[in-house]
C-alpha cells in the first residue's frame, strides 16, 4: 500500500493487515478505534479489541502538513522516521521512561507503540495544580540516560557519526531555529522572511525594549549558533509538559512518567533539552490565585532543581566510566557540567520568551482570561527570560541560576 | 567491474574504458602511466598520451588499508568518496585554489582530476628554504571561501544538514581524535587501547612534564570534544604543507597554489583547519643553519599572519551578507571571530606536539640528523605547543597569539 492518510476507519483495516500487529492485538477479533490527535503535528489513533478494550495499541501517522495549520503549512511526513529512531534510542537507554515502540512503517509513516491508557499528558493537570512530586527526578534520570547514551562519552565516535546521519532533521530543526531562536527577538527579519510573532498588545513596550537590547541579541545569536552546530547528543528536542505523560499520583504524589513525541530529535546541545524542561516547569507558576500559586511555585522550583541535580549526578556517575581517557580528567568534567548548566539557563530563557511573544504559545499563559492580569505574567516572563539569556554564560552553579530567577521575580 | 586494486598497467585499461575519460584524454591513442603514490593513504597515478605527455590526468584510488602501513592497518576504501564530495565543495567555492575534479568512480573508489604537472608539493621546497611570498594570503582565501561556504552563515540550515549526512567520516576522524588529540598527551591509555607515540629519547623528561600537566589535559580534552561536536563547516581536515602544491615562484616569489587531498573532510570546528596550517608554517622554522633560519622564520611568521588576516577579513566581508538576521549583530560577529582565533591557537598547539612525539612525524623535524640538535627543536615545539594549548582560550588578538609564541621562543 502506498502512503495514504488514514482515518479512524481505514486505520482498522491497516492494523488488521499489518504483519506485526498480531503480536500486540488479536486481529482476528473485532477491533475499534478512537482518534486522539491533539498535538500540533500528527494524526493519532488508539486501536483496541472491541470486547476487550484494555487490549490496545497507539498509532501515530505523520501527515504531509502541520496538523493544526492544515495543508497551507507543508511538512514532510518522513518525520515519523525521526520519531521512530529517536524512540528506539530512548527505549534502549531509558526503557521505563518512554512508551515501548512496537513497529515503524516507513511507507505509511506510522509509529505503533504502547498505548499509555492510564497515563495523562501533564500540561492540563499541572495547570489545575496537580503535583507530581517525583517529576523532576524522573526527568533528570531520563536526561542523564538518553543524553549520556548518545554522547561522545557513552558512544564510540564512529558509531555516533553513523547514528547522526539518520537525524538530519532539517525541517523540524528549522521550526526551532526560526520560532524559538530568531523571530521572538527581532522586530524585523531579512527581506524574504516573515515574522510570525503574536502577542498581547499590553506588553508591546516591554517587547520593544527586549528587541532593541544588543546584549540579548548577541547571546541569542550565540545560543542559536550552538543549537545549529553543537552536536553533543541525540536530543528529544521538544521537552515541555505536553510531551510528558504521568500515571495518577499515589498518596505521596509519586508517579510513573513517560516522555513522548521525540519527533524533533536531532544531535544538538544537551542544555537545550534541560532548558526546555526548566522553562516548562516555570510556566506552570502562573495560572492560579495568589495563595496557592505561591505554594505551587515552591513545588515547581523543587522540580526544576531536582531535574538538574538528578541529571548532573547521573551524568557525573556515568562519566566515571567514559570511553576515552580524555574524558577522565576532573577539571574537564567540571568545566563540561558547568557549560551544560549555562546552556540550560540560556535555552530556558529563549523558550520562556518565545512562549510569550512567538508563534506558538502555551495554554499555561494563554488561559489567563483577563488581558491585564495576563500582561503582568507575560512581562515577568520577558524579564526573567531576557535576564537568563544575558547572564547565562556567567552562571556559576544551580543556586546561582535560581538566585537570578528569584531576584528578577522579587523586584 | 567490481572493486579491484589497480596498478600502473591496469590503470591504463581502466582509463581506456571509463566513459568520461575521453573528455580529458584522447583514449584512442596510446596511453602511458606513472605511479606517483607518496602520501600515506592512496595509490596515485598519472595517465598521459604517449606522444603528447602534456595531456594528462591524475587518478587517486582509495586502498582498503593505509598505504604506508600495509594490510595490517585496514581502512575503508570508501574514503575516496569523502574526498570526491569535499573536492566538489571546494571547487565550487574556491575554483582557482584546488585541482579541477573530473570524475568520481564509486565502485573503484577512484577520483580523477586535473594533473598539476607544473606544481610541486610544498613541503620539501620549504624545507630547502624556498619562499612562496603569497602563500599565507592564498591559504587565507581558501579558508574563508570554503569554510564560509559550508557554514550556517553561508548555507541554508536544511541544505547544510543534508550535506553533512555525506560526511560521517568516522574512520579518518578517528585517526585525528586518537593521534592528534589523545595519545600524545597521555602516558597510558584506557586498557583496551594502544598508545602509538614515538619520540627522540633525549626529550623524555620534557614529554613526561607535558603529560603530567593537568592544565594541558583539561584544554586538550576541551579541544578534542569540540573537534567531535563542533559541526561548524566542512573542513579540509589535513591542511599541512604536504597538502598544498605550488607553481614555480615568479621573480617576486608569487605562486599559484592548489590545496589537495581533502579525504579527512568532515563538518568540524573551523579553527582546526586554520590551526593546522599555522603549525605547518611554524614547523618549517627548524631545518636550516642559524643565519638563514632567522630570516626564514620572519618569512614564516608573515605567512601565518597573512593567512589569519586574509581569512578573517574574507570571512567578515562575507558575513556582511549572511543568510539570517541573527548573524548580523556586530557583537556576535566579533565574539565569533575571536572564538575562531582561540580554536586556531589551540589546535595549532596540539598539532605541534603530535608532530613531535605522536605516531606520524613530519620530515621538517625528522630531517635534522643530529639527535641533540633535533632535541632542541623538539623541546621548543613541546613548549610552544603546550603554551598555546593552555593559553588558547584567553588569546585576545592575533598580535597576542604571536606574542605568546615569540615569548616562549625567546626564553
Amino acid at each position: 500500500m502506498p502512503y495514504t492518510i488514514l482515518d479512524s476507519n481505514s486505520i482498522l483495516e491497516y492494523v488488521q493487515h499489518y504483519p506485526d500487529a498480531k503480536k500486540f492485538l488479536d486481529v482476528t477479533r473485532p477491533l475499534e478505534s478512537a482518534e486522539l490527535s491533539d498535538g500540533n503535528l500528527n494524526a493519532v489513533f488508539r486501536v483496541y479489541e472491541q470486547d476487550n478494550p484494555g487490549k490496545s495499541i497507539l498509532l501515530k501517522q505523520g501527515l504531509p502538513y502541520l496538523r493544526v495549520a492544515g495543508e497551507s503549512w507543508p511538512l514532510g511526513p518522513e518525520r515519523a522516521g525521526f520519531e521512530a529512531r529517536a524512540l528506539a534510542h530512548e527505549y534502549k537507554f531509558a526503557p521505563t521512561l518512554v512508551p515501548q515502540p512496537y513497529w515503524f512503517d516507513e511507507t505509511m509513516n506510522i509509529n505503533a507503540m504502547e498505548d499509555l491508557r492510564h497515563y495523562q499528558v501533564m500540561r492540563k493537570p499541572m495547570m489545575a495544580g496537580v503535583r507530581y512530586e517525583n517529576l523532576g527526578v524522573m526527568i533528570g534520570e531520563f536526561l542523564a540516560s538518553t543524553l549520556f547514551g548518545s554522547s561522545d562519552f557513552g558512544m564510540e565516535a564512529k558509531e555516533k557519526k553513523q547514528l547522526a546521519k539518520h537525524f538530519a532533521n532539517g525541517e523540524l530543526c528549522e521550526i526551532t531555529e526560526d520560532l524559538i531562536l530568531t523571530e521572538p527577538f527581532e522586530h524585523k527579519l531579512l527581506a524574504h522572511k516573515q515574522n510570525r510573532n503574536h502577542f498581547n498588545l499590553l506588553i508591546v513596550r516591554d517587547l520593544e525594549k527586549l528587541q532593541s537590547d544588543d546584549d540579548v541579541k548577541r547571546n541569542v545569536a550565540y545560543l542559536k549558533y550552538r543549537f545549529m552546530t553543537g552536536a553533543q547528543a541525540l536530543l528529544h528536542g521538544d521537552l515541555h509538559t505536553g510531551s510528558i505523560m504521568a500515571s495518577a499520583p499515589d498518596e505521596n504524589g509519586q508517579v510513573d512518567i513517560r516522555v513522548i513525541d521525540p519527533e524533533f530529535a536531532f544531535f544538538g546541545p544537551m542544555g537545550f533539552d534541560v532548558g526546555l524542561f526548566m522553562n516548562a516547569a516555570a510556566q506552570h507558576g502562573h495560572a492560579e490565585d495568589y495563595e496557592s500559586r505561591s505554594s505551587y511555585r515552591s513545588y515547581l522550583y523543587k522540580q526544576a532543581r531536582d531535574a538538574w541535580t538528578t541529571f548532573e549526578q547521573g551524568f557525573r556517575e556515568k562519566l566515571k566510566n567514559p570511553n576515552s581517557i580524555s574524558w577522565t580528567h576532573q577539571d574537564f568534567q567540571d568545566d563540561f557540567m558547568l557549560s551544560l548548566l549555562r546552556d540550560t539557563a540560556g535555552y530556558a530563557g529563549c523558550e520562556m520568551i518565545r512562549r510569550t511573544v512567538g508563534f506558538a504559545h502555551v495554554a499555561d499563559l494563554e488561559s489567563i482570561g483577563d488581558k491585564r492580569v495576563r500582561a503582568q505574567a507575560e512581562k515577568m516572563a520577558l524579564k526573567v527570560g531576557s535576564t537568563l539569556i544575558k547572564k547565562h554564560s556567567r552562571v556559576s552553579s544551580y543556586d546561582d541560576l535560581e538566585k537570578i530567577v528569584k531576584g528578577v521575580i522579587a523586584v
